[in-house]
Formats: C-alpha cells, sequence, structure tokens
C-alpha cells in the first residue's frame, strides 16, 4: 500500500503558502492506519522499550497506539495547564513564537527505556522537547519515530544523537 | 487487575471541590493499559463496527487504540480550528459555558457502523456531541464506550437509545 496517497495535501492551511499533510485520512482508512502503526513498530524491533510519549494530540493517536501494539505504557506529553498532577516544563521555539510542553513528573522513572512518537517530523521542536523531558526525569530515548517528515525543513538536525525513523517522507 | 487503584484522584483539580479522575497513570502502566483496551474491546463483540470516532484529546488514546485492536478506522472529533478540511460542528453546554466539537465532513460515510469513545462519562455531553455529528453524516452509531463513568452526574440518561458501556465505575 502507498501510504502516501492516503495523506491528504491541503493548501494554505493553516495559513497562505503552507501545504498541511493531513493524516486523519490515513487513520480513517482501517487498513492504511493498521500499516502505518506496524510500519512504525517495525523500526523499534530489537529494542527494550516500557514506555512511549506521544506530544499532544496527534502524537496520542500514534503514541497510545504503538505503546498498545509493543506492550509499553503510554505517558502523555501536553500543552501547559492540562495535566493534574506535578509536572516538568519545556519551553521551545515553534511557528515564530514559544511552545511549552510538559510531562508529569512520575510519568518517567530513571532508567526507562522510551520512545518518542509524533504524526510528523518538520522541524524537530517538539519532540527534542519530549526528548529532553524524558532524560530530566532520568529516562533513555531509545528511538525517535515519526510517521511523516517534511524532509525539505531540515528538522532531523535538531534531533542529532538521537535513533530517528520517519515511515513516510515528503 | 484492579484498573480503579489505577486511577490517581487529584482534589481540588481543576477547581476547588472537584475530584479529578487522572488517568494517565492508568495509560503508563503497560498492563493497565492494555487491560482497559481489551476490556473496553470486550464490550463490542458481535458488533460490525468500521470506524471508531474519538474526541479530543484523551479520546484519542483510547479511540485510536481500540480503532487498531479491531482493525477498524479512527476519526478524531475536535475542537474549532483544529482540522484543515471541510468540517460538520456541533455546538454544546458544558461546564457552565458553550464548547463545540468538530469531524471532517468525508470522515463518515452513510452506513458506517461507528462506536464513540471517550475516556470519561461524566454529563455525557460530549459524547453527545460526537453521536449527533455522526449521524448528521449519515453514520449509525452502534455503541458509546467509555474508560470511567462518574456515576452519581447521571451522564448516562443524557445518552438514553445508545448502546453504552463503562469499565470502571465510580
Amino acid at each position: 500500500m502507498n501510504l502516501k496517497e492516503k495523506i491528504r495535501m491541503v493548501p494554505d492551511y493553516p495559513r497562505q503558502g503552507i501545504r498541511f499533510m493531513d493524516i486523519t485520512t490515513l487513520f480513517k482508512d482501517a487498513d492504511a492506519f493498521a500499516e502505518l502503526v506496524n510500519k512504525m513498530k517495525s523500526k523499534l524491533e530489537g529494542l527494550q522499550i516500557n514506555t512511549v510519549v506521544g506530544p499532544e494530540a496527534r502524537g496520542f493517536v500514534l503514541g497510545a497506539t504503538l505503546a498498545y501494539s509493543i506492550g509499553a505504557g503510554f505517558v502523555p506529553a501536553r500543552k501547559p495547564g492540562k495535566l493534574p498532577a506535578d509536572v516538568v516544563s519545556r519551553e521551545y521555539k515553534f511557528g515564530g513564537g514559544t511552545e511549552e510542553l510538559q510531562i508529569h513528573s512520575d510519568a518517567i522513572k530513571p532508567g526507562d527505556k522510551v520512545v518518542v512518537i509524533d504524526d510528523l517530523l518538520a522541524t524537530g521542536s517538539t519532540a527534542l522537547a519530549a526528548c529532553k523531558l524524558v532524560e530530566q526525569l532520568g529516562g533513555e530515548v531509545v528511538a525517535v519515530v515519526f510517521a511523516m517528515e517534511h524532509t525539505m525543513l531540515g528538522g532531523i538536525k535538531n534531533l542529532e544523537g538521537y535513533n530517528v525513523h520517519t515511515v513516510i517522507k515528503f
């Protein structure tokens, strides 16, 4: 199956000149969704992983599904004000402004083997923030896996030193 | 396994007097997460389902995982401004104010057999909005499944006529 064809290209979204890669058309196709998750899973063969971290909100779709499929736990990385207990936070630059990502302070334990999952590798700044939060709590990021990569943006450079994989490259 | 014990009770969140049921502590426990998903799946035995709808954002965690586990597609129901293509919208009352939920207009086709999944049945208003959006597009809601139910709020009355199931009742 050509997973790339399952992605809907939306012109001028969220603003003029941007071509948005809409992965919801892939998610709603049962066979394509299963194939995507299985291909992401195949990137993790041979690795010991006990926790999957996924950033809000599309990272929840793929991160939680992957966690279930490999028998790991799932930890959401959220925007400020969304997690009810004690958190660690990290600010990062995104789209000309500043964003912040948080995870619960007790969600990662020292020695945890973690994979960070997101839908799209663009600049890589969100995934990098998630990796740094995991490491701040003593976890080890054994892989970072994306469904899609916007290769022209070169975001993979921001993730240098990590074990990065992508299923669908644009 | 007692799944109820895996839920963290957070006092006075999001405001004084509210005891928040934090399901992230269950999600991060691999065995508990798998058991929860498998129990939700068991509620759907014998039903023909091709699509799972999950509201933003915790509904993505359970909805997408369940979709993968039963071989269905996943459709996110999102807050306004988050979906890039043509949408159908529905406003509903929530917490003293008005919220709005949207799904892509082409995400559900007439005759689709749909299950709506969310983490918590409180007033039931978010899940009901999701059901109405599915029906507006010609889909059939064959079940509504929650991880948790806050029974004292009586939200199940708002979902009268639907095939509603909950795994963990408080």
